[in-house]
This record gives C-alpha cells, sequence and structure tokens, in this order.
C-alpha cells in the first residue's frame, strides 16, 4: 500500500471516505442537540487527527438504529496528514461500532450527496420460530407463514418510475415524491430475506415501510395487487408499517467520480 | 408443531436445551459470586416460568465473552408446562443476547455433560488492513500477511491422540491432559478466517491457544514443525498466545441420545 497511499501535491485535498457503522447506539447520522451522532463522532475523530475543524458532507442521512455497511462522506483539509494517516488513524480513533474502510482523494468538485448517482440499502428480515442472540441488533424477527412468490409479485410492482408519497413518512422534507427504482430484489439467505432496494434517491423512512408492505404481503395481510393502488393513491395511511430501523443498512452509493489516490 | 409439542406422562421430566447466546456482556457459563452468568440468566427464566427452583446442567463451562451457537443444557422439572410454552416462555423472559433454540424431552439418565460424545468449536479470525464494525463483538482482528498453508500444515500435526500440557491455561483442574482431537480444520470466508476443531474434550483454553499458535505459524513468528516440539515437551510457555474470547463459539455438541418429543 505504500506508494498508493502517498500524499498528492495539491495543497487543500479533497477527501472521500467509505464508513462502515453499526448504529444501534446512535441517534442518526446527522449531528443534533440530542444524543450521539455518526457525523459527530466522525468529525470530532477527524478533528483530533487533523488538529483542525472538519465539517463533513454525508451521501444523506440515516435514521436513528439505521446501519452502513459503505455509507459515503467527503470533506476538504490542507493537513499533510497522509491518506493512510487519515485511514488507520482515524480508526484508532473512533468508536469500536464506527469504521473506516477506504479513504481517497478525489477531484476537487466531488460532493458525496450531490455527486450520488445510485443508492443501494439491504434490509434483513430474519424468518424463524425462535430469536438470534446475534442477529437481533441488525435484523426484524418476523414469524409465522411467509408466502414469498406473494412478496416478489408485489416488490416488482415498486420497481420503475412512481410517486412514491404513499412510502414517506411524515416529516419528509422532500419538493416531491416521484422517484426512481431500480431493483426491488428479494433474496432468501438462510434464515434471513435480505430485501435489496436500488434506486437514484429516496424518499424519509421510504425504504423501511416497502418492507413494511412487503412483510405484510408475505404474510397474507394485504394483496400483491394492492401496491398498484397505493402507488396511484399516494395515501400513507394505506401503507405498511414502517419495518424497524435495526434491519437496514446503507449498502453501497455509487459515484461515476474515480479516485486519484486510494488507500488502502 | 402442535403434536409435537404436548407434554408427556412421566410427571419427572428432563429436558433439553439447546442454547444460543452472545457471551460479551457475561461472566461466562457457570453461576459465580462476581457478575452476570448464563447458567444464572437460564435459571432465573425457566424457575419464574416454571414457578419453581431449577438448577441446569451444562455439557461444559464457557469462559467469559465466549459465545454459543448450540450450547446444551438439561434439567428435571415436575411442571407441567408444554415443551412448547417452556421454549417460548422462557425466550420472552430471557435476556435478548440469550435465546433458546430448542427444547426436547430425554429419556432421565441423560447428563448434558457425562453424555456428549464430542464438541465443535469455531473460531472466527478476521484478516482485513481496516477493523469491522459489526464482526468486531464475534471475531479477533489480525493484520498483516498470513501464510494459509503454513498454519493448515500446523493444524494438520494436532489432530489425532496427544498430551495437549502445552494448549492448557494455569488452573485448568482435569485429571490429565491427553485429547483426541478429530478435526482442526481452517476455512476461508471471505475476509474471515475459521478454525474449527472438534474432539472428545477440552482443557481450559486450550481452543483459545490452539487458535493464538496457528495464527502466529501463519504469521510467520513460528514454524508449522514446533508444534510437534509442543506435543512432545508439553510446554505451555513454548505454545502461542491465547486468542481473546469474542471470537470463539460453541458451536455443536454431539449425543447419541435421541430425544422423545421436541420443540420446535
Amino acid at each position: 500500500m505504500g506508494d498508493a497511499c502517498r500524499a498528492v501535491d495539491d495543497p487543500v485535498r479533497n477527501i472521500r471516505l467509505t464508513i462502515e457503522y453499526d448504529g444501534t447506539d446512535y441517534a442518526g447520522w446527522q449531528v443534533q442537540d440530542n444524543g450521539r451522532t455518526l457525523q459527530g463522532e466522525l468529525e470530532a475523530a477527524l478533528a483530533s487527527l487533523l488538529r483542525e475543524p472538519v465539517r463533513i458532507t454525508g451521501s444523506g442521512r440515516t435514521d436513528a438504529g439505521v446501519h452502513a455497511l459503505a455509507q459515503v462522506a467527503n470533506f476538504r483539509t490542507s493537513s499533510l496528514v497522509p491518506l493512510r494517516g487519515v485511514l488507520h488513524g482515524t480508526n484508532a480513533l473512533l468508536p469500536r461500532d464506527i469504521t473506516l474502510r477506504r479513504a481517497e482523494v478525489v477531484p476537487a468538485d466531488f460532493d458525496s450527496r450531490r455527486s450520488a448517482l445510485e443508492k443501494t440499502y439491504q434490509y434483513f428480515v430474519r424468518r424463524a420460530d425462535t430469536p438470534s442472540a446475534f442477529a437481533r441488533r441488525t435484523s426484524w424477527w418476523v414469524r409465522g407463514a411467509f408466502d414469498l412468490a406473494a412478496a416478489e409479485r408485489a416488490a416488482a410492482l415498486l420497481e420503475g418510475t412512481h410517486d412514491f408519497g404513499a412510502f414517506r413518512a411524515a416529516g419528509c422534507d422532500a419538493a416531491h415524491s416521484v422517484r426512481t427504482v431500480r431493483e426491488v430484489a428479494l433474496v432468501p439467505r438462510g434464515d434471513f430475506l435480505e430485501v435489496r432496494v436500488r434506486g437514484n434517491g429516496f424518499l424519509r423512512h421510504m425504504v423501511r415501510i416497502v418492507v413494511g408492505t412487503l412483510v405484510e404481503v408475505g404474510q397474507g395481510r394485504r394483496s400483491a395487487a394492492s401496491l398498484t393502488e397505493l402507488l396511484e393513491t399516494g395515501d400513507r395511511g394505506r401503507a405498511g408499517v414502517t419495518a424497524p430501523p435495526h434491519g437496514l443498512f446503507l449498502a453501497e452509493v455509487r459515484y461515476d467520480v474515480a479516485a486519484l489516490e486510494s488507500c488502502p
């Protein structure tokens, strides 16, 4: 990793971080008055390492209790600490439930939020007769029979460009509710059902309401066809419950901006 | 599950439990004066459900911080609570990091410890450049190059019947240190190396010292052939470090005693 991790010549570097976190003990991504946040812990660790105030821009917020395998954030710094030092030094200062997986120097105009082309979320539903001591923090335990084929038919109806107004939390401040969902895949993995949702943008709680509604279809509590009605009426009151946050992972944020340097 | 979970006629039932636990926050299996224990929490939950004192016998102790996917314990009860009630009722009363996966009625002479034929442990070594927010409680993070072939040659030398005196913690109270290890398998799984150890019995810290020693071989800090010397001399001072407890799982305890009834 030696050469790939050296410092660049430009005195102000724009650094992109890929971040993994267990969101269980956090009040969400965004800095707020009450409670520990991911952004707050990251900014504090970076500021301590780089000996200057640091403000990071995330690809988007994640709610309290939601996890990330690869959240992306960027910040600008005039510090001369090499990229390898940023990666390992920050990891040494962060709480153990937050880790940097990669640090990259990117072009000056890269912005984690505005440059994002697509996001992928994974949600883990655990279908089993008894609870799990290990999966309790990272999946939603749902008991009883489950009609996977019906849930798959419902999922297929969500793919494409639609008004997702019915899948939007009260308090969502997006200007409009039309989004393009490129994939809603249901992938059985042993005791787990992974719900993978990929799209160009998401409304507040959208993935969790999608999962809650698909689970109701799987449990036979609503029809697959009812999804069409939800997309047409935009009535949040008719959609399913909001699945709990602890089953949700921000899995990938896609960009077409290549790194100038990367570590590792 | 209805019929399979009904109560039996014998007024005193011998009940075998299969238990999963995240040992992170426990002082180990066995009841002791200081700290929460797995045995203590299980006995308290069962006593509360069955409204009688309960004393459980585990297949063996696990150390502080060690996990189990399928620890086995049994207890005798004259309670008439059906097996299904024992399983789900106890789960409702237990802390969320302990769960019963199965409850069975077994013959009166079954004893979790004395009837055990073989145990399998799994140890997860995480080989990666950066730490993991999710695997931190359940694996040992080891950085740097790793010679898997050398570690495999060393592992093969441990299989068979040997005096494992060099792989035994101070304070181990076993009468002698000869054990039969039927398998020491190194299984790469993505970022992880699973070390699976199967045998008829284990000395105190034996699996963790085996893993610590194999990791030193993988890191090039000792030769594979040095394992032969360890088995011959029985000198604990020459063996490797004791791997930390949080990577270790009791994965299976094998018996040839069939259940009379089972739930699920």
